[in-house]
């Protein structure tokens, strides 16, 4: 099996970007004895966590040991510090700029522009950011094409449950006539507790108890998030080009344990659910909560647990059911990009 | 967009051969507009619908209307007819050799064989042949890496619904410990229509009546079709080594409809469940039907669709559900190989 030493920069050193380093620091000797791959951290640009660079290589073991241990990598033992997000994206030690930075619906930045620049140097880009792909991907996409090189973002949708990458290349060939699903584990986790007695505020303080709901919830529970994965699919799978203002949208804040309960009694479940649906050369988005009966095949997706239906021409409808959201989940996400950007040099699976 | 031609011969021309030219003949200019691929079908050798070959390409269309009209190709205008299907696996002239010749369980003939020489020959083999991947897949994996070639096989498990290539691929770099499924739509489809009301005797009669159970349904109901599905599933995705002979089988001819009544009043339901288990070195395989709760991610999996759910380290379970069968929906998974062919070589998706 052919080998080959990817050499990989980190912008962003968050939940994903960790979740990711994890992963490598674990299954090197597997990765290289499966796929031939074999790779060097040659740096990592995080203005909390901290910047290390080093040409030779740094160990993901004791990245993940320091942040375990202090939180940040500011006393990463040798390597240079005065770099910045930019310094990874433009430079010549690095074939690979995974970009993990936090996501902002409006602008995109600072990921675009961490984005365009790697790509304008020839680098191929890993990304879980949801900003730059739903701002910016017809212009992304042009530009690697131009380049040669991939900008891949499987991340963006349900973390490491294939979507992007089940539909562009599992399904390759298929006409995607809609995309329908749960896609924010948040919204989910909340009605699957109103379901089981708790009011809309105590489910909510559940999820945020646990670390699935943000201090303020608005991107969650006002379908902002759920509307930035339709813009995505709209605009990834359907060739449209819509924004977040274009998607129909609604969130869960005024569902009532009545409503639930109500639904229960009738065979239904309320759902906060994406749909995406293309006629023609319109493609019209929407997320909002929606009755469904039991036996629809979202209806038993409950919790955090997220689940995309594809309706196709060859195959009708394909359903994928898996988490959506984590910290490992979204890291192999990143893997599963990067091991794609391999084999499509190596040849081999 | 790169574009290439690929020059593609079949051999086998019986349902899923039919289903896959059929799309080419439908999608040529939409798979050369969105992915660049652009292909000619240099010949077909069957030994009931007649073989023909033409260096130049055949017409697809011209095909699907032959078979259609006539049930055969005998009487395609020009091109060579003294051909059979060793000329297709050894001709210089072919890139990408389309295996879908009836499955044997036992040998993998005639399959195998075609596909040996296809390999030896410097051809990317792309099949829905139970049969070769079950017998002699770690010798045919690696007779096509020594080749720098490419062995692909979608359709094996469950047509065109991703399954081989969403573990390989699109979940790269997961550990699998686990495979559960319903990989038997006619099995599947029997249990519904029992669930409904119907004996068994009457459930397989409406079975063989819509097409989906064969005059004689001893591989499908005595589980031997999903017996093969585990064997591939653990030799491909797990590196075992095992044969139909190891695994634990159990067919679906002794279920009551008391049984099945029985168990939905206990709000269960009867599943014919295949079952693959890694536990260290040592992988187990069983098909035996099983009672499942409603809850169960399996549980609402009915009629003659099929689901597999993959237990992985990074992601938990990920479960994919769709179509187990048909011609288009293994046309499709013919289809979504080449595609994957043809990206490993444009590196652009």
């Amino acid at each position: 099996m052919p080998t080959r030493v990817w050499r990989i920069g980190l912008v962003g050193f968050g939940n994903v970007g960790q979740g990711f380093v994890r992963i490598l620091a674990r299954k090197r000797e597997e990765l290289r004895k499966r796929y031939g791959f074999e790779f060097k951290i040659v740096g990592i640009a995080d203005p909390i966590k901290g910047s290390v660079y080093d040409s030779e290589g740094l160990d993901p073991k004791l990245l993940v040991k320091l942040v375990d241990e202090k939180g940040h990598i500011k006393d990463y033992p040798g390597g240079r510090k005065d770099i910045d997000s930019l310094t990874i994206c433009r430079s010549g030690d690095i074939d690979i700029v995974v970009e993990v930075t936090p996501t902002n619906i409006e602008t995109g930045e600072p990921g675009l522009t961490h984005i365009r620049v790697a790509l304008e140097h020839g680098k191929h880009v890993v990304t879980s950011n949801k900003g730059p792909i739903a701002v910016a991907y017809p212009e992304l996409k042009e530009l690697a094409e131009r380049k040669g090189v991939m900008l891949r973002f499987e991340g963006v949708v349900l973390s490491g449950t294939p979507a992007i990458n089940l539909a562009l290349e599992a399904m390759a060939g298929v006409d995607i006539t809609k995309v329908e699903g749960i896609v924010n584990g948040t919204t989910n986790f909340i009605l699957t507790k109103m379901e089981e007695g708790m009011s809309y505020e105590e489910a909510l303080r559940e999820a945020q108890r646990l670390g699935y709901a943000e201090a303020d919830p608005t991107m969650d529970v006002e379908g902002w998030d759920a509307a930035i994965k339709a813009v995505i699919i709209a605009n990834v799978l359907m060739d449209a080009r819509i924004t977040i203002k274009d998607v129909e949208r609604e969130g869960i804040t005024k569902i009532t344990p009545e409503d639930v309960k109500e639904a229960l009694r009738n065979g239904q479940r309320i759902k906060l659910l994406m749909r995406v649906v293309r006629e023609g050369g319109n493609v019209r988005a929407s997320v909002k909560p929606e009755r469904i009966n039991l036996s629809h095949p979202l209806a038993n997706v409950v919790g955090v647990t997220n689940a995309l239906t594809f309706y196709t021409d060859h195959l009708g409808p394909v359903t994928i059911v898996g988490p959506g959201a984590g910290r490992i989940e979204t890291g192999q996400a990143i893997l599963s990009d990067i091991l794609a950007i391999h084999r499509y040099h190596t040849r081999f699976r």
